[in-house]
């Protein structure tokens, strides 16, 4: 059975998943990479990076899934580009010419435009849907295996809310953004619907782990 | 040398200290007690009901450092009564006749009235200050013994905000509540003045120890 998950979205202690003041030059706006520095410890992300060493504990095993039985992944907008990007015919996403996620990606913007076909199977589609009709596309093109959904934030709020996400994987992050895109906001009882595990990482990141409940 | 600590503040995932529509009937708002209920499963709290029982790890362990050191107690007027308590000349509180603080206890409130002394060494004084006024006259009530900020989450963040604070604990409980009063605006970049450590105990709760950096 094919699942939706979200993987490794990181998050402040407040609740941020990205900071204020987003742009070409700053992709997480305020936050920087902060958000995010614990994945490169991991001796995956060495790995990947062809570097020794790393971290092989809890927090390596979690950012390990991200590469096991996606077929496609959805984003939003500001995971593509900068505020403005669609006003740049050249703008091929921020993720290089080789990008990490070597699926179909359905990018979920109000300025489609044809698909962009990178290296090492990423084609980005562009669509301007709501959340079930974008699941309904992605499911269809991962061909029976996972639909990673990429973030940031307001996305994976918009699918937790409509009840889409089977399993979901936040990190938690010491730090206070303070401002910025909130990934809790208007999901109140969601407890209800999704069974919440907790780990704490020695890094400092706390894992949770969100896995909607039967029935 | 005196501290002032936060100890068991209980918020959920999205930071909410109380819930939504606190009235007398409903202390916590919406969200009732279940913000509280890992405190109820410990050993530390069936003992103080006469009961046998309850868990005897990491959430006993921080429970239990409740009793231990504290000479005096700030609380906010919300922590003391419901909302208009203050024209309620009878009014005592919300813990009965013989509170569990057994120190005396600075009531923040622009409604001052004349202390009222309780069973088992509770007195309560009833000032408007501001924190770190406040926290004057609760150190010297102290008289060396450490100060517990007592919440409500707006009197936490004012204290954190002006770095009043040496030392907190925070429960941070797997459940969304929405709406209520908010534990961590305002805080943007606490981790570069408190050390943060992260750890989730079996019960979900994660706990949160906040330890004021030095220099």
């Amino acid at each position: 059975m094919s699942l939706v998950c979200v993987q490794n979205f990181s998050i402040s202690l407040d609740g941020f998943g990205t900071g204020e003041g987003t742009s070409r030059e700053a992709p997480f706006g305020h936050a920087g990479e902060r958000l995010h520095e614990w994945m490169f410890e991991t001796r995956w992300w060495r790995e990947k990076s062809a570097e020794a060493g790393g971290s092989a504990g809890v927090d390596d095993a979690f950012v390990r899934q991200h590469d096991i039985g996606i077929g496609a992944e959805i984003m939003g907008a500001g995971k593509f580009g900068y505020p403005g990007w669609h006003g740049n015919g050249d703008w091929k996403g921020w993720w290089g010419a080789n990008p990490p996620f070597h699926t179909p990606v359905f990018v979920l913007t109000q300025h489609v435009r044809p698909p962009i076909e990178m290296e090492g199977g990423t084609t980005y589609h562009f669509v301007d849907a709501p959340p079930a009709e974008a699941l309904e596309m992605a499911r269809h093109a991962a061909n029976g295996q996972n639909v990673r959904i990429g973030g940031g934030a307001t996305v994976i709020r918009d699918f937790l809310a409509e009840g889409l996400i089977d399993h979901a994987h936040i990190a938690v992050t010491p730090m206070l953004l303070g401002r910025g895109a909130r990934l809790w906001d208007g999901l109140e009882a969601l407890e209800q619907t999704y069974a919440i595990e907790a780990v704490s990482a020695p890094s400092g990141v706390t894992h949770l782990t969100l896995l909607r409940r039967a029935g």
